[in-house]
């Protein structure tokens, strides 16, 4: 949520020359995506874009799969943000010695607080969306799957009980939990893995935009709707479920896309999964990010608790 | 240069209604000014706004001065961002628990390499914004002038030798100079006190807007001429003058105000003001900015390395 390279306004208006759009009438580095420089700049007609420098944390041998999977879902008419072609048909250039792309503008908000009737959207263009990728063939692992939260668990050792007395047997447990009852025989696909309210764009009640494909990969495809979840129907302390938006999001997704009965009789292991992935992660970056950072360091715990309900109610979450 | 404050999309659309601008359409953080959080928000018909929130480093107190002062220079014709009013007449929303304000968006980019035109456009438009505020009374004193940067020197302390060695006594030098030599009997006016080429929106070679009021203070006139000077004519490391946008700066800016025999002989003392300013609120920042945050830490020698050339050379860097 930075920008972590400065590109001068010179530089972005010799690219825009590239795409034939116009002069540069304005650009504002945008507070957006994790682990990239993001920003908004406006071509002299008016168009907008996103300008994306691929930071060193996305790896540059992973774009080919990100941009394919974009133009993929945006051949097929979903909402998602298109890399442009430049006049000579390309789609990554070097700006500043980093990959970037220059990115169609969406329109559309991250909510915050998340309706019912919104939710519904949310999960049927998730339907929509894993409809849209039953044919798309290339591979990408998940690096932040069953394997990797445990080396991510290991990695973090004991310092997790600084963060919570108690939290490393208790992730030990669940990870034991999780290796005996992954439902690895349901169906994979290419999923987006991380559709939090922050990732979709939304116009009054319509989603106008889904961004930030940089966790997807291939996975068991429920996961998906399992991780969108536990992102979309607790408060952000995660100690208050919202029943009404979770069985909204879940109506949304099967109004659009076959939900099998193994599929919806894993989700509760799904969502501890999902749970347990963003504990892992949050506690990852909370024990590597100085407290004083301007990074705002997102609370682990919030997903722990959302884990401990999912682990006492089983199904019943997903009524 | 972050999003200190989340301000949830719902409570942006409820803040829009107060504007009667139609509904909430896009809203991005971006990464703008020094103190406060940012949002570039687009209203439901397409017209764009900043929202600012005032965090703790602005005073609630200045802003009646800050807004009253740019209020003052749209009503004569200078393209500066105005704060709007509500529909009750209302300036400073509350937003988050903070004093938040809805101001007009200006196109244009900030310029990392500006050519002699576009510093002579530069310096003029600081000429009419000195016209303009020739007539504006209210007061607002420079807290970062000669007084404050002895006590900023104080603060910072031998630390300051951590950064170079020797850079104490060498600022104490500097100061003991200025104290001897600085011009209080020039013209004094509310001047912006921090125009770097961050700080003015250009379209080509024409400044479509001035921005970043919040240290606009009662100081020196031609002191405001002597900061765009430094800020504007060296390369960023400040290893480099470059003469003639120097001297574009100041024809442009002579183009449109007198600027007096007597403050013209000040130029060299006023901009070794300038440079130890810079100077010693880069250090201090650097001291106080962990190494690791992602805030960028900007070097305090590029701002020495001005003052040296300063000091060396006098007048001949403003032939």
């Amino acid at each position: 949520m930075a920008v972590y390279t400065h590109v001068p306004a010179e530089e972005m208006a010799a690219l825009l020359v590239r795409y034939g759009v116009g002069g540069l009438r304005s650009a504002k580095g945008i507070a957006e995506g994790v682990e990239n420089s993001n920003y908004l700049v406006e071509a002299e007609h008016g168009q907008r874009f996103i300008l994306t420098l691929y930071e060193k944390r996305v790896d540059a041998g992973d774009l080919p799969f990100f941009l394919g999977l974009l133009d993929h879902l945006a051949d097929r008419g979903l909402p998602v943000p298109r890399a442009l072609k430049d006049r000579d048909g390309v789609q990554v250039q070097q700006v500043c010695g980093r990959p970037a792309c220059l990115i169609e503008f969406l329109p559309g908000v991250s909510l915050s607080h998340p309706t019912p009737r919104q939710a519904q959207a949310t999960g049927a263009m998730l339907g929509r969306m894993h409809a849209a990728l039953a044919d798309f063939a290339p591979e990408r692992p998940n690096v932040l799957g069953l394997p990797g939260w445990h080396a991510l668990a290991a990695r973090c050792g004991d310092a997790l009980d600084g963060i919570a007395p108690g939290l490393a047997a208790r992730i030990a447990d669940e990870l034991a939990w999780l290796d005996a009852h992954w439902p690895t025989d349901l169906p994979h696909a290419v999923i987006h893995a991380d559709l939090f309210p922050d990732n979709v764009l939304m116009l009054g009640d319509k989603v106008a935009g889904i961004i930030d494909f940089y966790f997807a990969c291939r996975e068991v495809r429920a996961w998906d709707l399992a991780v969108t979840h536990s992102a979309w129907a607790f408060s952000t302390d995660g100690a208050t479920f919202d029943a009404a938006v979770g069985a909204a999001l879940i109506a949304g997704y099967a109004g659009s896309f076959a939900l099998s009965d193994a599929e919806r009789a894993a989700l509760p292991a799904l969502a501890r999964g999902a749970a347990l992935r963003f504990t892992l992660t949050r506690a990852w970056d909370w024990l590597n990010t100085p407290a004083d950072a301007l990074v705002t360091r997102k609370d682990p715990l919030a997903f722990l608790r959302r884990l401990d309900l999912y682990a006492a109610k089983g199904l019943e979450m997903f009524a």
